[in-house]
């Protein structure tokens, strides 16, 4: 069942593609997509020789959030509650895994969608995609997709999403921070291939020191950051993958890592 | 008195309109309008009927700051410290309303004029409209000001306006995020308008909880934030507002609320 | 020794400006470099009569980061903690100085160099410019450089940066929040006297509160940063610098300060 709703690829590169297919229901995070996503992220973990993820779907939209469907089918504030913290363990997950994860949106964004764009750390969209966290035409307030967006555009941006439900363009979502890039349809995977190919030319043990000190300093006051960014910067810098790559560039040559 | 320095209306779908209205002296900010202020804010507060709130003025500016005659005429530092207590009171009443609050800028907004248009939730303004925190050209340095707009726009640039005391234009300011829309002048009370009933279209206890979660999410790590706004949205999705608005999508209907 | 690595300035009017001066080595953050602009920034501190500093550089490139050579003959972690102590302690030295401190960007800002511009209060830079934390490319994550910028910029914005080694131009350096304005090479001077004259033109004792508060309650909750930013205005107000530009206006008159 895991293979049908989220297909899961790994080149001999490291690079672990996790497909959301589930086309017919627009790739919703039901209790089922949580679980295999969830065990794909953890595999990624275990992959010791992984570099990259990257997040796509099938169909026509990205991913349209939660499925109301079967929410509204366990009316109980249990459920809820857990159905939300396994969202919130999803999400983190992505952050706390030491690879960067990149999101490869085609198509619509929404509530917990937009919220998984968000969360990774590096999105590629296509012009035609839109992005909104609408549950509130539902009566449902996108609460834990606004952790996420509050923290990839500015207040009073997430602030009227939030409360209008209305969409924003790609456009729009990179002039405000949430995605990196906008490219035409046809572009798309030549694009996210070639932000993969930059992060597999670095050396992993330095992205993933890296990428866990810049959520983790973000947190912090600067002093405390610069603390903490001291200390992991010379731990990077006693590493072989540095030292190797500090005499390359001496020597004007290419690192072998 | 009341009635003359600030104009409230409610309309019968529960919206409010606080009209700032002392027009010859730019709509300033001086003790009798902090204390209508601070009333109307707390009618609106204790009106549970109460839907949205729109905060608007008279005149050729929009809000022009402290009272700068009345503030020489008491060089106290007391009086300045009960001063700053009270305007920092009525712009965290704006925050700690359950209804969305929306600036309507039509002219100049200066100072704690600029300040009260950060500090709301959306923000609204005429292509003419400019801002500015100019209080450093009379020797004082816009501090509680500073608060709400270094929350509005990325540091570099409100700190420019802080050090110079310069204006932006409406376009910039919304570029940087400190309003949501910039309109022609004969635009604007349609647009605010706009704006009022995409919210008059959402349940009052999904954006009540909503609102207060957004601004309490963001002052705390994502873990943390995420815990909070999970247990938000379970709340949300077990009201009825909820259900019945699931229950309508699922019917392809539009709720009935 | 000094006096080479780096040039120091002060004209009549108390504008340090600092100059570094290796433009062969592009102005690397060397150990006798950081010794040397801790030492001039200490000076700045102990004058008190320093208005502002523009901190500014010789050659093709404004700074190129750390110093790799130096860095690579010293593979010891206490080392480099050592070395990334020093430059936390530089950095935040020019945060803690009461005047303002403008980045003037001529050229290339690499690695640490581009955090000393994302340090600096306001930033200037020539439309040439471009800016990167491209350590990744030799394998050392740009941990420190990673504090500065991720608070000048939205957080994807920065990743990509850091993950890729990516550079960007100066417009877009403007439009993300690290530089405050961008102009032709043969505008930049006169561009970086223009903010100056702006800043010479309001009150030192003023700026100094603004810049220590500003800092301050960015890093507390909206609660706490009002609390400090009133206090901070009330000990402004009751100064003799605000007393008497609040008189000159209500005279309609320039301040005498």
């Amino acid at each position: 069942m895991t293979d049908d709703i989220l297909l899961t690829t790994r080149d001999d590169r490291g690079v672990h593609t996790l497909t959301l297919n589930n086309p017919k229901a627009f790739n919703v995070l039901s209790e089922a997509m949580m679980v295999a996503f969830q065990q794909a992220l953890e595999a990624v973990a275990a992959d010791s020789a992984a570099r990259a993820v990257v997040i796509a779907a099938e169909g026509r939209a990205f991913c349209a959030g939660h499925d109301l469907k079967e929410m509204k089918a366990r009316p109980e504030l249990a459920y809820y509650q857990a159905l939300f913290a396994t969202c919130s363990k999803l999400m983190l997950s992505i952050r706390k895994l030491e690879v960067p994860v990149i999101a490869r949106v085609h198509g619509l964004a929404t509530a917990a969608g937009c919220q998984l764009v968000a969360q990774c750390d590096l999105a590629v969209a296509v012009k035609e995609a839109s992005f909104g966290v609408n549950g509130i035409d539902v009566g449902l307030f996108c609460a834990t997709p606004s952790v996420a967006l509050s923290r990839n555009m500015l207040p009073k941006q997430a602030m009227e999403m939030l409360l209008t439900g209305d969409f924003i363009s790609a456009d729009e979502a990179k002039a405000r921070g949430l995605v990196n890039r906008v490219v035409t349809a046809d572009a798309l995977d030549a694009e996210v291939a070639a932000l993969v190919d930059r992060i597999l030319g670095k050396p992993r043990e330095a992205l993933a020191m890296g990428k866990a000190l810049f959520y983790r300093q973000l947190e912090t006051s600067m002093e405390s950051a610069y603390q903490l960014a001291g200390q992991t910067m010379a731990c990077n810098m006693v590493h072989e993958v540095a030292q190797e790559g500090v005499q390359a560039f001496i020597e004007k040559r290419a690192p072998r890592w």
